[in-house]
């Protein structure tokens, strides 16, 4: 096993998921895809009627859509970085409602010295892109 | 007991937040004040160890936050417009760690026949602005 | 020559940006690729001294970015729709330096009824990416 | 005359504004009211035909309004900070037509070691908020 062994790069982007409590206890995310090498993260979103936005449809909770863009989009740097980095700001377009499962690719699009820029596709089963996020992300020394 | 009495609108207004899965189950939102007319609602999110960011200190998840902001927002133009009223888009800042519990400020700005903006200010125990967002909604015929 | 004679739709495309005031007489933006039924447009900027963000450097103000994104969004847009189709808001990161001449590539990525969504790609002479654009327009009836 | 003499600092700062070719040859802004300690700055606009969006009406073009809000935040910071602050990211939410003369009122909201957020409300001669603007800016070593 090396560090380029894809199960090993998605086993330890798990566990680093897993260590933040309101991963491990409400969306659980799962890493399908991670790059971190390149700052790019695929996060599946299983479903859970808990996260839902009404009781008359499938469709996820705007914030559950945003959560789960802002977790990819900030581990994408994060690992790429392997340092804490905030998000500064973020930016969701909803564009069809969003019923999991569900996947958020983010990619980053531009790493400097202090800051970063990612973008994250949410894709659903069919393949449908369902919302984009954007963010602005500050970069601490590890 | 009348149209404007206060207490009235927030249970109201507390009832169609209760309605959402994702509050009744996971965020548990208190609305503390509503104005229709005006198109403002004030939403406190109380400590839950479940929503937090980290093991290591009781800041919440950005996700937490902005979905605080989208469910405050949205709310905010639905009371108003009597209508459903999509999230077009969201836009969230993080000034600081934001530690529950937090009140989420919303205030249209602007409501057309088609689409309203609205700001939304989240604040800390002792008064100090953690994040901001600002948001546009679609407004569906009722 | 027929509709879907891509001279004559650049012709057309270009005449409806001529007739903006601050685009004849400021900026001058170029089409150079419209396809009004897919919903995007690509409009090139040349350099031009008065533009420019400082007399030290080549780089463009980040108005004109904005600028140019504003105007390739709305009229890819406006083209598609054959209506007026007001900003409601615009979004833009500034990845690098943006030296002219410059391309923005806007594409619809969601149109409704009531409002669209389009994305821009802002690259320069050597095809780096310099800024992204994102933003939702409303759709008013022609 | 002091360091704190409002005519003296309005002076310094349009000097810094009117060294940007794109300020001194296009919009001219003027600088009406500005405090460096507080990262606040008041920036008016004065009518110019050829910024409108179009040759029926007075209204600007978007892409004025987010220069507008662009420079008057920019400023701001850098004022604060005496530093480059380059734009991260802008957005700008289009509220109203917007007729000129207007005045961008800038205020810094939060100020770090790396990175600054601005928040910037556009007014028309009747007071009426035509434009809100929002960005974070990157602070440079002086």
């Amino acid at each position: 096993m090396t560090d380029n062994d894809p199960n090993a790069s998605i086993a330890a982007a798990q566990a680093v998921l897993d260590a933040v409590p309101f991963h491990d206890q409400v969306l659980r995310p799962r890493v399908v895809a991670v790059d971190p090498r390149a700052g790019s993260l695929d996060v599946a979103l299983d479903p859970n009627p808990a996260l839902r936005r009404s009781r008359e449809d499938g469709a996820l909770h705007g914030g559950v859509v945003a959560s789960l863009i802002d977790l990819a989009a900030y581990n994408a740097v994060a690992l790429h970085k392997s340092a804490a980095t905030p998000t500064l700001d973020l930016r969701i377009d909803y564009l069809r409602p969003a019923v999991a499962p569900l996947v958020a690719r983010a990619r980053m699009v531009r790493a400097g010295r202090r800051t970063a820029t990612v973008d994250v596709t949410v894709v659903d089963a069919a393949g449908v892109t369902v919302a984009l996020g954007r963010g602005s992300f500050m970069i601490l020394e590890g």
